[in-house]
């Protein structure tokens, strides 16, 4: 497949900004791009997209979800973390069996899609399902069984190791694989000393929850007298490359050990907020040199999956916290939605829109909406004023799965159906 | 004018949660509702809608907006406050010419009924241009000048009252005034007190900014040895129905004085965090019994009128300023949006979906997009998931305006046209 897109009023690239630009993709590849006519023979296009009253951007990067949550979605709000997480959110998780877990990331993957996401990071259980949902619905993902060491045990992260052997690199190289031990206080030191071992001799990396909340570690400071981080780090854990979620509470310190280690961070502010966690100290970890882009945890706290309203909150979060307006500015979520969550995914080869990168774009209709009015600064328009549901075309791996606002790769249908007739049976 | 909307998947009410209902609207009242077949005569109605796989909800109010700042909506953001004020905002503001004012309303009705809002308070100035918006669109708001005593002076405050009489009552009650000073700070003690005693001798609310930001609250303090609530209250400010927006800094005194007066407040979380003012301590104001409600304020530090959106991050806000995921649940947002909201404009015959109530209300689709999957809880899916953008249709005061995605009483392409050329115009 070869596409040509022209006519695109701007192409934000992940560094500049080009006015009226055309991009040029052959395979699963940008093969050109530039400013004016493309002066290419049209007739060597499979498909010529007029993005006319529409701008591009490097596709959006989730660096954080569990994409089969989307089957609690709404289904426990505003309760305390315990009794949503112990009455609520484990027994109904308990329930789900392999083809719930399908169906639920497939809503998931549809919700991705539409509203911009070309890439996630999933964490989860029962991953050859999510796989699956991944390889057929054409998006790229990084996936990761979570793992608990009560429930998991050694057999369990034997298992996560086959499934990312089986699973790496496949799905014409879409999919890519790591560890996930679910954090340092569901896995013990052993565990994750083992965990990182094998991480090293398969050359994977790590995906696991730090510091989400303060209980968590002031635990931490009580039971071992060092902060989550420093404890993890204490055992060399961060001599693998680690993708960390959360990250609330850190100190001095921990910002330290975490730019020292190259340490890729995962920054949820939707979820931090209606959990009532924390605002992360993103500012400081920017200012350190730390790689910090977005998450959109799973839907049972968050609820969406839209990363452009997660890139506005977050930016909010940040101001208000520092009661500084300039903080977390347009360009830095711009930069942290496409290039770092590329680089944290160690997916360098996607989140610009560049000659030789992988074809993972967007394009986002500027014409049809209220908020885009008026046309001072589109870019603005789209992250302080709009939304996911502005994304009018998506091209993931060179191929175009949702144009115009249709699905192309998924049935939308179909994937209601299964859902609502899940909720039907699990949750009556 | 008669509608009977039937087939009804929930009715929130305002008060309760109606499965399977109905409403009827003779004029510009709800004359019935119930659940079920409503058992009338479709044939005497003028519309008959199948609201199947929808929800209906009554019209949200915006308790604070500057309509107008639509035209400088992402013209300048991520600056420091003063920059933002002196630089950019006051500078273009000082171009706009009436006919301006008028078509950056237009936009702003626009966008506000397309996503849900029925009813808005405004404090601009060139307010003939605002009111000539409302009075054609068919929205409901109330309005005011704001008098800022350095510009306008007495002469100012004698030509807003003429306004707020000319325009009290007009386009079939759909418009009511009031006087609004535009803050402590930009008002002197002797003119608050003037303006008082006309809102009082002509049965006027007044409306002002209280407490935005911390160099307010300390500059007070340093001056005047009172915090601003305390300031105004000593000459007796509070002895007016007032409608204060922002009160992010209030003290535990400022809590009660506002408590023992009946003040309403404007909670804008968009700003108050864009802006990097900070948290206002909605909590504490509304365990005091307090009456609080959501405003936008306006779209140069928000940037949209999505009061869905605005109630979720203010829900969030509370839950992460706290550390407590229940605060300012589902059930809060609600009722701040709609009942809340008619009260603190003295506006109590809306607000709610019940018999003899004006027909102020929006249907909600919750079949076509992917957050609202699965069905746990579909007002937690457009509250917590969604946004003003799953409103398929408004009616106000008895008024279809806004159906099935059009609209009735506005020309888009019109109005987009005229702010692209203002835009053209003045900015350039």
């Amino acid at each position: 497949m070869s596409i040509l897109i022209k006519n695109i009023s701007e192409i934000y690239t992940g560094e500049e900004l080009i006015k009226d630009g055309w991009i040029a993709i052959e395979g699963n590849q940008i093969t050109a791009l530039g400013k004016g006519s493309p002066g290419l023979a049209e007739q060597n296009y499979t498909h010529v997209l007029d993005a006319r009253d529409k701008i591009a951007l490097p596709g959006l990067v989730n660096l954080h979800t569990h994409a089969a949550m989307t089957l609690l979605r709404g289904y426990a709000d505003d309760l305390p973390l315990q009794e949503w997480l112990e009455e609520k959110i484990w027994p109904q998780e308990a329930k789900l069996a392999g083809e719930d877990i399908y169906w639920g990331t497939k809503l998931a993957i549809l919700e991705m899609i539409s509203t911009g996401t070309t890439t996630f990071m999933d964490m989860y259980f029962q991953m050859d399902q999510v796989a699956r949902a991944v390889e057929e619905s054409g998006i790229r993902a990084v996936l990761s069984e979570g793992l608990i060491e009560a429930n998991d045990g050694e057999e369990g992260l034997r298992k996560s190791l086959e499934f990312c052997k089986n699973w790496q690199g496949k799905a014409d190289g879409r999919i890519r694989t790591m560890l996930g031990p679910h954090a340092p206080y569901t896995c013990s030191r052993e565990y994750l000393i083992k965990t990182g071992e094998l991480a090293s001799a398969n050359n994977l990396f790590l995906h696991i929850h730090i510091a989400e909340t303060r209980k968590e570690y002031e635990d931490f400071l009580n039971n071992y007298d060092a902060t989550p981080v420093q404890y993890l780090n204490s055992f060399g854990f961060f001599q693998n490359r680690v993708l960390a979620a959360h990250c609330v509470y850190l100190d001095e310190k921990d910002l330290e050990i975490f730019a020292e280690n190259d340490v890729n961070v995962a920054y949820n502010p939707g979820s931090n907020m209606k959990l009532g966690s924390g605002i992360a100290p993103v500012i400081e970890m920017l200012e350190k040199g730390i790689n910090v882009g977005f998450g959109t945890d799973g839907t049972a706290s968050n609820n969406n999956l839209d990363l452009i309203e997660e890139a506005r909150m977050g930016s909010y979060m940040q101001k208000v916290k520092n009661c500084l307006p300039t903080a977390l500015n347009l360009d830095d979520i711009l930069k942290m939605l496409t290039v770092n969550g590329a680089r944290a995914l160690g997916l360098e080869e996607t989140g610009r829109i560049k000659e030789g990168y992988l074809a993972d774009l967007i394009l986002v209709n500027i014409e049809d909406s209220t908020h885009f009015y008026p046309h001072h600064n589109n870019l603005s328009n789209l992250f302080y004023a709009g939304s996911g549901r502005d994304v009018d075309t998506v091209i993931i791996d060179g191929r175009l799965v949702y144009k115009e606002k249709e699905f192309l790769t998924l049935d939308k249908e179909e994937i209601y159906y299964q859902v609502e007739k899940l909720r039907k049976k699990i949750f009556a």
